[in-house]
């Protein structure tokens, strides 16, 4: 954890490896494709290795004004630590006193989101140092990429259910839908994910944070000059890595701003509502521009991913929207004749399974991954 | 993590408190009392604050030359990190961007057993630094003991089931029968535990590795002059908590040493050995020599105990000794007049809820849990 | 069970009441109204009483051709028998050595649905004897109709996994999501359904044997003179009984008819075929067909239930319509103004919870009746 | 059920047969070995057979002053039917309408105790009609017997929690875990029982209502002419039906007299009691003589069950005889040198899983059996 234990005696052994001098290295996660370092923009992206070892280390450089990254470490796919890491770039041990004539499996996770509201936020993985040698990691017969807001980044999957505090402490990767689902279906996975944000709108009925307009770039979501060097706002090369399917949960916010307040651009002054008609029901007209706004986003989904089946899945914090889900989809699907395109009901989160601040906890995750894999196997099998 | 990140226009507010300094700090677990440092010596000894505040850390100093420390936190009771912790004297943070205005309950865990096999293995905490203040922690209303080999020091509740090394990354005080039992009956606890150990004999048939034996020292199975310094090997002084109940969980080792090969004294030459009969029952004499180490025991417990409640537990990894327990029990009872004892059978490990190292895993912890707050809670309602 | 049981001495004092002689008879199901004796046409259908005695009979006179019924007995609410009521007048013993001071809440509930097939099948209930007195039968707070298929009649809740029969003996009642969701919400329940019958036609594509055909009769669907006398062809009083919600799960049959061969009409020779296109997919025309007869059923519903929240659900057999379901109460709402209609989806069977004749087991209603339970408790207090 | 519902067209194919005529008809329970007609005096008794045929009645004679009996039917294994048997000689019918190519295996189970508290208590079993043949019902590679008393029974197995009366309707033989833990481990079993009995003393202290005084007769515990007519007193063959496990479960009624006033012989006027000490204890003369009951009813079962593994098992309503039952057992051994005799703690019924008249529940039982199951698979494997 700091330069001086690495001059251990017992490190002495450890030679350190940029990680683009690693045949196996595995990436998990939309990045950039630098390895010199690899930044994590997304949650649940991160680094895979089969060592073959007794001691492994990784050069983290973190930073932040506000929101701080976590990860989870991994071993043959048993979550053994959960850490946050505070600013600076400083080694992590991921195991030591291991068998060295052993093959572990190892996974790096970053357990948060993408912070659109941290210009200063960022993860970078320099190196590694070990005592042995790496072998391949076998490639997973399925590829799922999953979008979505708060529910998809794990926001309160971990954390008691009093809190109510804003921070990245209660967010999770693995305590997640989209890592249950992907384990259960063997599949390897990448999230695109936003608290707040929706389709046509925020939560707060801000037309700029959403999902759509910044799908094309490696995360263009991102703040801030250091992210801009870092390549979050580079075009994404989608060519590189073709999911099986697209599992597109969004449209919570986009219902929650029907109940807020108007959002006024603080340069044009022009506002932007999502309104309730007298009765308390969703104005027709703007139910349109959110059905549009689906259309649309499915539209730049199908020209990036020619081959995925993509899924639509709505419910885990209630269903007000489904009609204009089921509505829009129905419109792509008519005008696009594109039938591999499909929309699926997830479990409500309930008193039994909510977890911190009202958020779906661990086990409305569990119960989410098991409705939505079986779903997906059917299509995948199908 | 690292000084640097201390010295941040954010941390300028963070006030450093040595722990003496603290007046409604909690300390768990059997430590010497002092807190300049606190050393931890034991799974489950940790410290605990009411903290209203934003952010709060934590200095510690980790030494090891082989089996490094881990620890958890838990925040408002749920497990937010755990975190192996390197060589060195340096701050972690426990939470930041919290809530100034709201109180947060925290408790660090030492996950790890005390190592007798590591005499250079030791954890002190020294300070924190945390921008709040600090709120009285409430007493529970029951105290417990526990009391242990490897189950109870948790080794295998984290980890993939094919996990085989001998290493502290799979203990756990925390996904352990000990804290949930613990949680369910609203007690405060403490953990004497020691992997491969008896009541007569470890494992391996050595008579000096036996808990027994260092029971009335602060943590007297531990070894070098680092952990003599630290006041490991003090007398303990039992007078100053005093548990409602003492539950023991030993003679899983003292079984094993019957199908093991005798131990020789390195220094005497002498050879110590539980011995199987020639049709594979176990020597009767033998027998009556772990009975007589367990009525010793009950002897040297109510001596340390005068009013808890003592609860010999046994049969999460199978049931051989469980006759020669009860009659040991037994024996005690009638010798003493003292009813205060009894025994309780705890439910086996099966296939479904095996851990790593083939030791009970989170889910067999769960199960023990369950059934051994259900006894407890009667006993000490009775 | 035999005339010759009443002549005992112990049965000196059981005093025979015909039905109607009971002030607190409490029907559930929708009958004709007629208690001389009372015809319970559905499953679920049945008596309730309130008996302060030690010892109750019902005289029911059952006849069929092939297909015979069952009952089950709920004495407070715990099922505790479950028979076959073969050919006959007879009574049927419901308890007996009972407190005669204590009052029992007492439900004979029909475990098979109206036998469209077997014009011969009929259930009536005469007459009681009791040795007690009958106290009231509080109103639940909420009431509900359930609309649907096999799944709905339980087809397949009892049995093993390897039935293949089609008989009287795997329908259940009570292993019904039906009654499970009525329990969960304080409700009381009726059932209208058919198994391989659909909105627009069955699962073998004749248009007649649809639900909403004889939806508005008491039990149009069954045939024979017999059914006739026993006023089922009658015209449903809905004003008598208004639920709060109607539940209809129809759908499957719907889509089964895609894949099955064309029915022709005996009579006029002229055949009925949902037609697949060439690649598999559903061929348009006869969706929107389907979706008009969904929206003419949802108006037929409402004009008969006036307050009630209507909810299609669909899903426990899989999803193959529900795009269509969803355009089809779309277009009905845009249509009708009417907002109390929504589309719930239900949790698909899995191999885990598969009961007989590959229809949902216990375990699959259970879970279907904690999903709509939660959805309908929101709708029922919102 | 009526012998006009046999006189039907459909039934003309059905023929009779003499239980004495079936090659292949599998009785379980401890009979006289009599089937004209086939007695059925223990819980879990009954018939089984492997029938290829459309239709299935069996022929029963059923009596009683006070306590009727009741069967559960299952079919492939799945219960579907469970009724109370009135008084008389009559039909009833198991099956109707199946596919006459198919063998169903069918079980007829006697779900009540033998009934001492009532000697005009009868059930036998004298034909069966059917319209097929029968096939050979294999034999089960494990045989097991339980010898216990109300818990074994199943009393409360059935029915709301608020249920008091004492009655057949609370009992079952398939929700027990005595049928359950044969499921489990694929073995045929018995059952000797009686509710409120025990080793030394029942629950109010008679030292005649105990199990070992009967255990060496058909069903020696039963009372009356009738019984003795039937053939209940004989001297059981235990050559016959030689088990690889005995499971006893008793001792809880033997604890329940200490807190009961004493017996007295109406005959002798000889009072007997298990007396308290002043502190509430039990007296030490009391405990040595109940130990010395066991004893010699270990003695009892060795000698007719030469080499079945004997388990005592207790637990599920409390702990307090444990000890005693250790030391007994312990004495056994030693003084026989009969090393296959072991004691094993079943997991105590809790406020979840209790069921009627504060017995354990469905629940309860299915949780014992999971634990008994796996300590009786591993002895039956070694």
């Amino acid at each position: 954890m700091e330069e001086t234990s690495l001059k251990d005696q017992d490190q002495k052994k450890l030679k350190p490896y940029a990680l683009s001098e690693i045949a196996h290295l595995k990436v998990h996660g939309r990045t950039t494709g630098d390895l010199a370092p690899l930044t994590l923009f997304w949650t649940g992206s991160g680094i895979e290795l089969n060592a073959k070892g007794s001691e492994l280390w990784i050069e983290v450089e973190a930073d932040y004004d506000q929101y701080e990254s976590w990860i989870t470490v991994l071993i043959n796919s048993a979550a053994v630590s959960r850490q946050m890491l505070t600013k600076g770039r400083y080694w992590v041990c991921l195991f030591r006193g291991m068998n060295p004539d052993r093959v572990k499996n190892v996974r790096v996770v970053k357990d948060v989101q993408a912070m659109n509201g941290d210009p200063g936020c960022s993860l970078r993985i320099h190196a590694v140092k070990f005592d042995g040698t790496f072998a391949p990691v076998e490639d997973k017969p399925v590829k799922i990429e999953f979008i979505g807001d708060s529910i998809t980044s794990g926001e309160g999957a971990v954390g008691a259910r009093t809190e109510e505090d804003w921070i990245p402490m209660w967010f999770s990767a693995v305590d997640n839908y989209t890592y249950m689902t992907a384990e259960a279906l063997n599949a390897e996975y990448r999230v695109i994910s936003q608290s707040g944000w929706g389709v046509l709108t925020s939560w707060d009925n801000n037309p700029r944070n959403v999902i759509p307009a910044y799908y094309e770039q490696v995360c263009g979501l991102l703040t801030g000059a250091r992210n801009e060097a870092l390549g979050a706002f580079r075009k994404h090369e989608f060519a590189s890595w073709q999911p099986d399917a697209v599992v597109v949960n969004l449209g919570t916010n986009d219902a929650g701003a029907f109940n807020n307040p108007a959002w006024g651009d603080p340069v044009t002054g022009e506002a932007h509502k999502q309104r309730l008609n007298e009765d308390g029901t969703y104005n027709e007209e703007d139910l349109r521009a959110f059905e549009r706004a689906v259309e649309s986003f499915l539209g730049k989904l199908r020209k990036n991913n020619k081959h995925a089946h993509i899924v639509w899945v709505y419910g885990m914090l209630g269903l007000p929207l489904m009609p204009s889900i089921y509505r829009a989809v129905d419109a792509y699907i008519r005008a696009t004749g594109d039938r591999r395109v499909s929309v699926f009901q997830l479990p409500d989160t309930t008193d039994e399974t909510v977890g911190a601040r009202t958020h779906p906890g661990k086990r409305a995750h569990a119960k989410a991954a098991e409705a939505l894999s079986g779903y997906l196997g059917g299509i995948l099998k199908g």
